[in-house]
């Protein structure tokens, strides 16, 4: 299997501008309504239509994985969590669950590579990726497997109807290969990327440090090869979403990105699928030093800054109220003309 | 008549530690909300009672009204577009309407003091503010009736099941007044609060300079009298507001503040009934650039930073599935116990 995604086409420039042009004749003064019109503005180019859509089926899909080293004092949390949360996330429980019902969004939680037995489904690349400061994550097959996964989450979705898509998160120790993957393609140092994950303490946050620098050594020499760099630092569910994001990038479908762990799946997804950032809009700025780097890389601002650092989609989800008032916005208010409002003196 | 508020209630103390206590132990790391935890925290003191319960009965109420200053060439829109976009939000077409849709929540707009006549109902005060960079912008008798409006709104609003609401503005010119007090009560130069308002160009801003220098010369001397004041250099709408949103905190239930015009009633509203500003979140930071000093007054930290410019309460309506996804993730998340979930190794 060699892993190559075909060229994506940037959204459609007619809608992009006719919601220029429309903005100007909705019952406001232009420009008003600031980045709830660009993001408006997005959506009808992503779509290629104007007025666009509202959304009718926003779709949360978490990836969820163990990596070795977490096993190496680098997280606050012990490794059995994340089988847990799988649990957590199917009874509705977790944040992302309760955030999703207010936005009207479904959540899927997928098993791509937990370290223990889950009731989702028969996607399990395999239990845990590998300890990346001192061995690889996968091996290059597995790496195309989980790539392979994330798009073909993507093809399922689109085909089921989904209109607008996020992925999520859950590992306990994924921001380690998070910060690694990010520091490697963006050229930072350790101490740049490395951040306190789900609050580690001193001694694990020096713990975490010298790991994304061992890890990091062994990035380098791959950086030119996203797929080996994925296979090399990452971790399985990591590699999925970096093919969910380039797939639906090739699908036309547009994407809320969530925080550092999405954010480093995003900046490879754009290796793999170069131009695949302009069908992704950045749901909000984390807590976690990484992002801001990650984020500043794939030129995306961030529409909220609310010190999230939980992953699971979260801040993602929280942000797509505005996405569905922006597109909103375009499709349902009244023009000058239609509703008798004079313009301009 | 005398207006008097009486003493407002901070939001409960034992309400607002229990909610502290437990984002503690809900599945998610203790603090990886951000300021979703922090708001949610306050929904609880508000109400309270934790966990908080849902909001069920969000409400806006559009202020509208013409201010005589908007003769002067301060503005870049008509007055009459004040009484045409009132018929425009009782079809349900301008933006608040919409983003109101996405938000749950129900819009009713009052004539405080349109200068037309309008549908809608017995409130008006009457028509058009004076043009407060030579006169007075109301009686003081007119101010009384203004704020006594306001707080009948909230009694009404409340009584009849609204959990949380929020004040916007429709009145071409209004930013004239609200830069004023703002200004009055914030010590600022007339430089340092104009703004573009709805897009008055150079001309325009220049006169509009001129007006907030010449209305602020008669503001001065009464800014420690918040009714005269209001008399001196609001209108009408904005004095209804001042009460509304005092009254807001005296019936102890929140507010999600607007942009600049609802942010200069509140900086009244606080001196009107001190503490009131507890019982407020700031939904977003306006373009306008009196609304930071107004809300850095208040000591109040905005949700959105959006670059909205256009009122109507639009901006505090973008932020509201903030707050909601804050109180339900109170209310609805599982515990580390009751799902089975590992805590911190």
């Amino acid at each position: 299997m060699t892993i190559e995604f075909p060229p994506v086409e940037p959204p459609n420039e007619d809608a992009r501008r006719e919601a220029v042009a429309r903005h100007g004749v909705l019952t406001k003064p232009a420009g008003s309504l600031g980045k709830l019109e660009e993001l408006g503005v997005w959506v009808a180019a992503c779509q290629g239509v104007c007025p666009p859509r509202p959304f009718t089926r926003p779709r949360v899909i978490v990836f969820a994985g163990d990596h070795g080293v977490a096993q190496h004092g680098v997280s606050a949390y012990p490794s059995e969590v994340t089988g847990q949360m799988v649990a957590n996330f199917l009874a509705g429980g977790a944040a992302v669950n309760v955030l999703a019902t207010v936005a009207g969004a479904t959540v899927r939680v997928v098993d791509v590579s937990v370290d223990s037995d889950t009731s989702v489904g028969d996607s399990k690349v395999r239990r845990g990726s590998g300890s990346i400061d001192r061995e690889d994550a996968l091996t290059r097959a597995e790496a195309e497997q989980a790539i392979e996964l994330g798009r073909k989450l993507v093809d399922d979705e689109v085909d089921g109807g989904a209109d607008v898509l996020i992925a999520g998160d859950m590992g306990i120790g994924n921001t380690t290969p998070s910060a690694v993957l990010i520091a490697a393609l963006t050229g930072s140092e350790p101490v740049a990327v490395v951040g306190r994950g789900t609050g580690v303490d001193d001694r694990g946050w020096m713990r975490k440090t010298a790991a994304i620098r061992d890890a990091l050594r062994r990035a380098r020499p791959v950086i030119s090869d996203p797929v080996q760099l994925l296979a090399t630092s990452s971790g399985a569910d990591i590699a999925a979403m970096a093919g969910f994001l380039a797939q639906a990038a090739v699908r036309r479908t547009p994407v809320i990105l969530d925080g550092v762990v999405v954010g480093a799946a995003a900046i490879v997804a754009e290796e793999l699928a170069p131009g695949a950032r302009e069908w992704w809009v950045a749901g909000h700025k984390s807590a976690e030093p990484a992002h801001a780097l990650a984020l500043n890389h794939l030129s995306l601002e961030p529409l909220l800054d609310f010190d999230l650092r939980l992953g699971e989609g979260s801040g993602a989800v929280a942000a797509f109220p505005l996405v569905a008032m922006a597109t909103k916005v375009l499709a349902e208010m009244a023009t000058f003309d239609g509703a008798g409002v004079s313009g301009p003196a």
